[in-house]
């Protein structure tokens, strides 16, 4: 066992109850959520599961001192090999340590450690009326830590923004070892300038800058009422146009998703009975808030939507609003199955495009498709011009492998092209890390320089976000 | 003249229109709106008025060469000295440098340059139904760039956060000249999670890594109504447990403004025609959102505060509710008059508590004033617990300056200790540095090194935000 003198070393810290070496077991740290772990293996020499500060310090000086690679995970639904050890060393298992350390209802916030599970968190949040608002797909799985590494969200972020905006404070502990605590050392206060904004810094760093311990959170009170619209339109163009007019009117939905004809397709042949009307776009709307402005909001998102829309359809009654919902809801289940012989794969799977382009990105997407030959799902957060798509392939054929990583290599160039990101909220990790300098130019060497300044051997899950391998081109 | 040669490479780098050298000019430069820039002047060796981001980029590149201090400056409305140049060198005014580049409606962005004043922007804005929500009480004086220098705020913060909640992207200048745009460098998108977040890393990060030259905001729809609701509280207690249950019934008011007694003497005081009632306390609720929404808050907010309060009143007539907020909007103009001989000075003016701990922060700021003999008036942003004090006294006098700053000194140390900040909104500049280990603990150490890595020279805005003598404590 290669790997006999490091698992050693780690049981000697943390017990053997807390370190994972076995092949096996290993093998279940080889992989994420993402396509591209499904086609390549990166399996750690050891993992482990710490449940304090402490043990992570401890993991970290450890690590540091021999120069081992280190990499947090949570429960590793990403999309991006964000938590895989791409270099091998250790993986910190965090998912084990889901304490919710406090809801603090007289300042609402919720204190936890890294492991607790989203949807558990509001159901607890849920008993004092209070949520966190960020809701990614992955919600009943995936973990608090992972959502602030990865600067989460979902499809309410177009009204409630995403992880970050509820990111008050952050005990992290550093790539040597030392503890720190972000946003004031024994805060919990809302509001607060002082120094410099760290908290952010770490938000979104996806695990290359120290590892998340604790996080504070804010949490806001739960809506009281919801409503959902939608609007079938017939020409592509009018959906974007629809939203505009919807924000001019001075109403800023939870969530607008939208369907293209390919997902309105989709859903059509996954499930008959939905039996979603044939158009080049449905929209989705969600309105939430007290009673009385949603009642005024729905009103208003139909007056605006019958403008264009052949069909529009609003209601407050939860289970026609779930009936509304379900053609959005099995999408993604929907564009596994438009082959046969496919599966839907993530690649190319999370730009995003700003309001004005999304039309014209849908439908240059199309075109890349049938240039590589590529059936294409499209759906997404049309709101924040977020786009999800989904290639539908024969996972197993090496050709088509190569083909439709050529078409998401396509479409990340399209989507810095029209003014987007490579990525809206699924992260950089290791498959879009290639794009920072097209997307953002010098800034990279700072992110170099910053990375270097916090993690000097660069043993903080290294690979991921970053080209690591430039060097900062300082003048 | 020292300056001599300074002055000659500034009007050979960018011309002599541009370049502010003569001795009386130079004094108006040497303070900003803070209490410390009164005591001591700060004059700059040259000040620049630089019009593009190749000037800027110029004068950075020959100030790092010759390592002489620069300070970035906006309106210099700050009360923290941020502005003035504490180890002298050059001044970059920026605030001839106001041009809105665009107002992109249909991605609802607003592209602009660091000079453009608040106010303005708002109006421009209000053309298009949108709006820019943080709301500094300097409005028609402070420019964005300062805004995002300082991650500006003010009474809508409790609802529509901070600065930094809208910022998208940046252009920075760097200590050393070199240029970068975070965010993407073409970017248009609203939701984006590429790279490591720089955008808030510079935001709030007071001029001391960069000079903003750009900045690309997020606005948002205007809403269509507002409300103001004033409850009078016989019982100090009575205010924060008011607040927790409307937060609890699922409403999150744009603005929720508190006076204590002092606060309320004073404005009777000044203005008796206001004739606010005698009372322990004032809550002031805005709500805005639809008109739907905001009568159904209000009534909600009114069954909750009449729990509690002496008094209720809910008002959507503009006049009234200009009538009620009156007693606020007079409140600083009123703390200065609260002595005759005295003057209203900003010490210790802007911490932030739990909401948890307003009224206990509230009973200890008075017990300050008494042990230092400081009469105090209080009032602030209690939705989020961002307690405005201000101590009025005697400006001429050195032994009353004395006792205000050790009287400032103490509620800043009470601020952290009651789980708070030393700043809500105003920054740290010069005056609050002193604090950060205080605060922030080892974090500091990061900042240092962020700072060192970005900043090598040190020449970016000496003095202000971190405790820039000391050595990062790194192991």
């Amino acid at each position: 066992m290669k790997n006999q003198a490091l698992v050693k070393d780690l049981v000697a810290l943390i017990g053997p109850d807390k370190v994972i070496s076995e092949e096996l077991d290993l093998l279940c740290y080889s992989y994420d959520s993402s396509f591209k772990s499904r086609n390549h293996r990166f399996v750690p020499d050891a993992v482990v599961t710490p449940r304090s500060t402490e043990e992570v310090s401890k993991i970290m000086k450890y690590a540091y001192a021999n120069n081992i690679p280190v990499t947090p995970r949570g429960a590793a639904t990403g999309e991006t090999c964000g938590a895989v050890p791409v270099r091998g060393g250790i993986v910190l298992d965090l998912s084990t340590w889901d304490t919710i350390e406090e809801i603090d209802t007289s300042n609402m916030q919720a204190i936890v450690r890294p492991g607790v599970v989203h949807a558990n968190l509001n159901k607890e949040l849920a008993k004092y009326g209070l949520f966190f608002p960020p809701d990614p797909g992955s919600s009943r799985m995936c973990t608090i830590g992972g959502m602030v590494a990865n600067n989460s969200s979902g499809l309410r972020a177009v009204k409630y923004g995403t992880t970050e905006n509820y990111v008050l404070g952050l005990e992290v502990v550093l790539p040597y070892g030392d503890v720190i605590v972000t946003g004031g050392m024994k805060s919990r206060a809302i509001k607060n300038v002082s120094g410099m904004n760290l908290t952010k810094l770490f938000v979104g760093s996806e695990g290359t800058l120290g590892v998340i311990t604790r996080v504070r959170l804010r949490v806001w009170p739960k809506p009281k009422a919801r409503g959902i619209l939608m609007a079938v339109f017939p020409d592509l163009e009018d959906a974007p146009q629809t939203v505009l007019e919807v924000y001019q009117a001075g109403i800023l939905p939870a969530g607008i998703e939208i369907l293209d004809d390919s997902a309105i397709k989709a859903v059509n042949e996954y499930k008959p009975e939905i039996n979603l009307p044939d158009a080049q776009a449905i929209l989705l709307f969600e309105l939430d808030g007290n009673p009385a402005s949603v009642e005024w909001e729905g009103n208003e998102v139909a007056r605006i939507a019958k403008k264009r829309a052949s069909q529009v359809e609003w209601s407050t009654d939860p289970e026609r609003m779930a009936q509304l919902w379900e053609g959005r809801s099995v999408t993604a289940a929907a564009a596994a199955r438009v082959r046969p012989d496919g599966s839907r794969v993530f690649a190319g799977e999370d730009i995003s495009v700003p309001l004005s382009k999304v039309t014209e990105c849908l439908r240059r997407i199309k075109e890349l498709g049938e240039k590589y030959g590529v059936g294409v799902v499209n759906y997404g957060h049309i709101g924040d011009g977020n786009v999800h798509t989904a290639p539908v392939i024969d996972p197993e054929s090496p050709e088509e492998i190569e083909r439709v990583e050529k078409f998401a290599d396509a479409i990340h160039r399209l989507a810095v092209e029209l003014g987007g990101s490579t990525t809206g909220e699924h992260g950089v990790g290791l498959v879009r890390a290639p794009y920072a300098r097209l997307e953002h130019g010098p800034a990279v060497d700072i992110m170099l320089l910053i990375k270097r300044a916090l993690d000097p051997k660069g043993i903080m899950n290294p690979g991921k976000l970053l080209p690591e391998e430039e060097e900062a081109r300082v003048s």
